[in-house]
């Protein structure tokens, strides 16, 4: 097929995600002095608005600067070298940050997992627990991991720290959940949250934040490694804050509108409609299966065991996630060739699989702007393809769907 | 349901029709002198290129209208008050230009038709035969009748007409059909051909066209009504044409862009993906209505028998429509309650039913700026609408569309 | 020079006029059904909107045409083939009405005026006071002729109308004033009042607007042409109003944003700040003339008089334009030759002279969306462009307009 | 003035600076897998073009960040802590680099400057010759120095330091000149060159870039200091490079399209361009102030001497910059209550006075997409809001700027 498909380019990846024409179309006017007040008033609007996404009332600092940037401020502000960090292994982005924390100095120590389960609670408060001279700096978690569709909880990871009265902060990386499940910065008592622009946000990337509770900061004030872009202390000399350089006015725009899509249709809602449509994938993908279940597992090192037919990579129904669905497909298809299928004839983009699911998995993102038809689209292409390109599957995951969606 | 729905809207009226980003963005820049030669290139441009999809080399001229000003802009050069011309009915459209006819001041004889069947070519040939007086100065038929999905055969009709060697006109709507379906002005001996920019051709609403044989430019010199905003000869005083007034650049911004498109894609493979569509989507309504055919009759009048399944107005397999399927839904059942619920709850924006149609039918438009996803994205909601509307029908739909698509 | 001037286009022709980005960009938006509740409700603020700033509590249809169109439909309503029509001479424009309506069947007499004067209200009174027979059936005028940027009083013609007690219909182009001057459709006893959307309105062409007074309405149930398009009775058969075809939706979407923009503004300041610029104009003029003042007269078959130093066209200070100022050139030198430099060189786009005035003079449009620095930019480039092209003129009005914008 | 001033607003900021609206135009559009194909072939076009503006064969690298991140860059990875940089005091962005390089670790000697003079030439050759241990690993100049207007010669710079043939690297900051004046990384021996988007780019903030020689980049292998997010070694480890977690697919779009804009214009002809209007700008200054010239220093700690007119802050005539002009106020007049005058009353946004010219000076930028009308708009404007601000000065400046336009 030599000429473009026609047609909108259905979106299904997980991150960047869609961004809604009223957000491109507020990012679509001419720039602004970002010392003027009609741009202040923007940015102390957006300031407010992501923290109440964040369910905070603590402290919020943005950077001209993907993800990546915002855990190396947290890192670098509240961490000295040769501090240690407890990592729950959830997949190829908790193994990021591990590379960047070591790369920054710190040791890291990681709780091994099943990617197809992750990090039991228990084992948490366990190896805290033997932790008696506090060596631990922080434990981090990724609420949504992205590479594989699985969850870990936050809220109980915390009560298991608080459980041996542990001191360690507490690091969350929501970034591909934020906006689309829920999350307590408060609440659940997390000490640095990340976020990015182009996920829940559905936004273009470029801009992150770091939700910073009391502690942290006060860590940060004495504390930290040497740093510029990412200094706290320099960022809060004005109110809402400074951005080392210029700030990035055009992200300000787009996010104003994005949040007011937010709280046009209510955080909850947004929940809920994010249920909803994960429930609907993951039958789907149950139906193609027709109950296929390997004793398949994943780490860093690769995948073990045989795989009969198309499954869900994570399998713990109570970690599953609400914004990306990992498939993987049976022994010898190529997940790969099937995504080239769905792109290039039908103009769907899927995610693929990341480092050793490479090839083995394919990823469907369904969180930030999305609805029924279009996730309903998005499945049935993916049976279409499947067919063209002959992967085995029960036909009829697009039905399942429905009758997920239709409440029956 | 409070809030609205979110996600990209899902839009399957026949018109006016998806605007892909690619024209909008083009629209959105600042206007320019029509008389500057920066316009009069894109104009040029245009010009030529809708030509080219009229599929002719004799003339062309474009309003700041929509369709129905082209047509009375047909009539009005053409035609004088008194002169008679032959309609064949195939619904809201063909009522239209008769009432628009005799407005202005034209007898109309209407060759009458079952809607879900149109006018025999036969029966155009017998009533030419018969006028040997040649008080018939145009016969008139729409390609592609919006309301009902059903089309009739220009290139048949036109040799019907010669079969008799009639000297009438042969004026052709291809509103919802021109660069979606194959149209051929010249080798079909088309005399007038109207066409809008909202349909096939991606536009916003507000331009139209005709395509003018030598012989009706050679009859609009003489002949025609009183008129000024619609005068041929003052339009074709410079080249490509005069605009009565300000020249609307924006439409030429936009339709520059969406010629790009159709010239991108190729107009063959253009038609071929609408045919693929429209069979895909011809398979799903099959499917849920499982077979069901009854001896429902529709005209002007209303509709006549019972209807017990869902079915497929259009009852020629030849004449359906690969551009606007209609559907009529079983006795009881209220076509513009399961708009609602398609529309409100799940952003999908279907036709409704035109004229004694109302409520008994509900349409998918599929032209223009469409491809697999969405339109599967829009029969699986249809398909979910349907359960959740209680109206009876057999699930699986949308796999039929996707085995159909899948070309297995 | 071959590349493009970079940097924004300045565009100060008098129609289509500058479009505000966020008009632009409220146009850019996926596409609605017309039908929909969502639309309706933008079509209903936008024709409550248009009724604000015709000032007017009795009528209004739109159409999908641009002002030419509705001038169409304001004759074909009201006035059958044969009835009289008396014009006031003031340019290019009222003799475009001149040809339509003559076009359309109606006889035309022309009060002809010296296009720097205009016509003498009390030639109005005059001429109908011998009309004891009541056969001229409407009086129109021009308010601003965007030829000749020369304006005739409204409401002192109204008075005149009055004082001799005449009954025809008074109709008024509002065409390139609507929204930048004052009018007042029902306090001036205006029948058909004609505007469209790309002047004062700040929108892309192809939206025109009638306003009709009640007697107008009513004359147009049993009167009036054969018609279809333009047909009031149809459009009023749905409130706010159908459109025949498709309507044109995008137009609304910007039309909605533009009036927006005057209500944040206000109109009176929207007219104050055009008799500023207005002002600040004809000062830079002046001083280029260095009060030069020909003996010059204009009318349809040509200029006649030497003239030796750039002057303004309109000679009446009463009668100026606050939107268009069109400027006479020294013998000897072409208005067009400038304009080509001022566009090629420096991207000002200047309007031309039109008719007899071609080569002799240009045009400075500057109404809708304008402010300070926007004309003094084209003024100071229009001062640039004449010192390039060599044309005589006393250096300095660039300075001559700050000091009137400076209040000093 | 409590509603908003209509029109477009003048942005005179030296950055950001104004962005075509083809550039937002091509950032108005859904978002790509920035791993497909599609995209791929976007950033390497991209990364082409800038590699052509800052006239380098050798290594580019683009980070998610403004320029400030990209200076960190920078000195992360060629830098280890405790090195010293030899800095050129410019004014506030030397001083930045000067904070910056402090809390990475590093040790600054600065060569003091009057801020109106800058460096001279030789001073560097002298303090180089004198480091026979070579102690200074780098030497760092601002080619524009955006708060002041002040240039220092590059290519003149390289041959002091060649001169006394120090090894030390030679690091240059081409924020405000990249693209908009001469630059030439490869021909004038620059290590390490750094730039933004958001200034003769055109572009929105959020991306910037290194110019990276092949000294550079050696010893970045080895050197440098902890580093993640800026760290080469990982971001060139696929062609043309990885960005650190999600690239910022929107700025590619754009900037694949002010380059577009940059080559069709021809970067010779936007120098020349840039220096026209820079002349302009100095005319118009020198005229306002009737050749005042001052005793007035500048440093870091502030102003010293009486300014009776307006004048220049850049004293020196080979030095004055074609992109930023700062302009002295009299005593006693301040310049923050002249660019409120300027932004409420008349919607021209100029640039204030930063660090110790706070009230003192203000800064009109004349960089990226501008031209004649733009530019004499902003400075006729500035005319008026002084003439109402009641700042003495001789009224005539926009006119002495249209004669240095008009090469007369």
């Amino acid at each position: 097929m030599t000429s473009k498909p026609r047609g909108r380019q259905f979106f299904f990846n997980p991150g960047p995600t869609n961004i809604p024409d009223r957000v491109l179309g507020a990012m679509n006017r001419a720039t602004l002095d970002f010392f003027s007040e009609e741009f202040l008033a923007i940015q102390r609007l957006v300031h407010a608005g992501v923290m109440r996404v964040l369910k905070t009332k603590q402290h919020l600092l943005m950077y001209a600067a993907n993800g990546h940037g915002a855990w190396e401020a947290g890192f670098a502000n509240v961490f000295a070298p040769g501090d240690t960090l407890l990592m729950l292994e959830s997949g190829r982005f908790s193994a990021s940050w591990t590379d960047m924390a070591q790369a920054l100095g710190l040791k890291v120590e990681t709780l091994r997992a099943d990617w197809r389960l992750g990090v039991p609670t228990a084992a948490v408060a366990e190896r805290l627990a033997k932790d008696k001279a506090h060596e631990i700096k922080g434990v981090l978690v990724v609420q949504n991991e992205t590479s594989t569709g699985l969850t870990h909880p936050v809220a109980e990871i915390r009560k298991a720290i608080e459980s041996v009265r542990h001191p360690a902060l507490y690091l969350v990386d929501t970034i591909s959940s934020l906006a689309s499940m829920d999350f307590r910065m408060d609440e659940w008592g997390v000490d640095i949250a990340v976020g990015g622009s182009q996920k829940g946000l559905m936004m273009t990337t470029g801009l992150s934040f770091t939700g910073i509770s009391e502690r942290a900061l006060e860590l940060s004030k004495t504390g930290g490694m040497k740093r510029s872009y990412w200094n706290w202390a320099e960022m809060r000399s004005i109110s809402p804050q400074r951005f080392p350089g210029t700030t990035p006015v055009h992200m300000f725009f787009g996010l104003e509108e994005s949040l007011k899509l937010l709280e046009e249709e209510g955080l909850d809602a947004v929940f809920a409609r994010h249920r909803r449509l994960g429930a609907a994938t993951r039958a789907a993908v149950a139906h193609w299966g027709g109950g296929a279940k390997s004793g398949l597992t994943i780490s860093a090192d690769g995948l073990e065991g045989r795989v009969e037919g198309i499954e869900l990579l994570c399998r713990d129904p109570a970690r599953v996630s609400d914004t990306v669905t990992a498939i993987v497909l049976p022994d010898g298809h190529d997940a790969n060739a099937l995504r080239k299928i769905a792109l290039d004839r039908f103009n769907l983009s899927l995610g693929g699989g990341l480092g050793p699911l490479a090839g083995r998995v394919f990823r469907i993102g369904h969180m930030g702007d999305l609805n029924e038809p279009m996730l309903l689209g998005a499945l049935a292409t993916v049976e279409l393809a499947m067919t063209v390109a002959g992967i085995p599957h029960r036909a009829g995951g697009t039905e399942a769907a429905i009758a997920a969606l239709s409440g029956r």
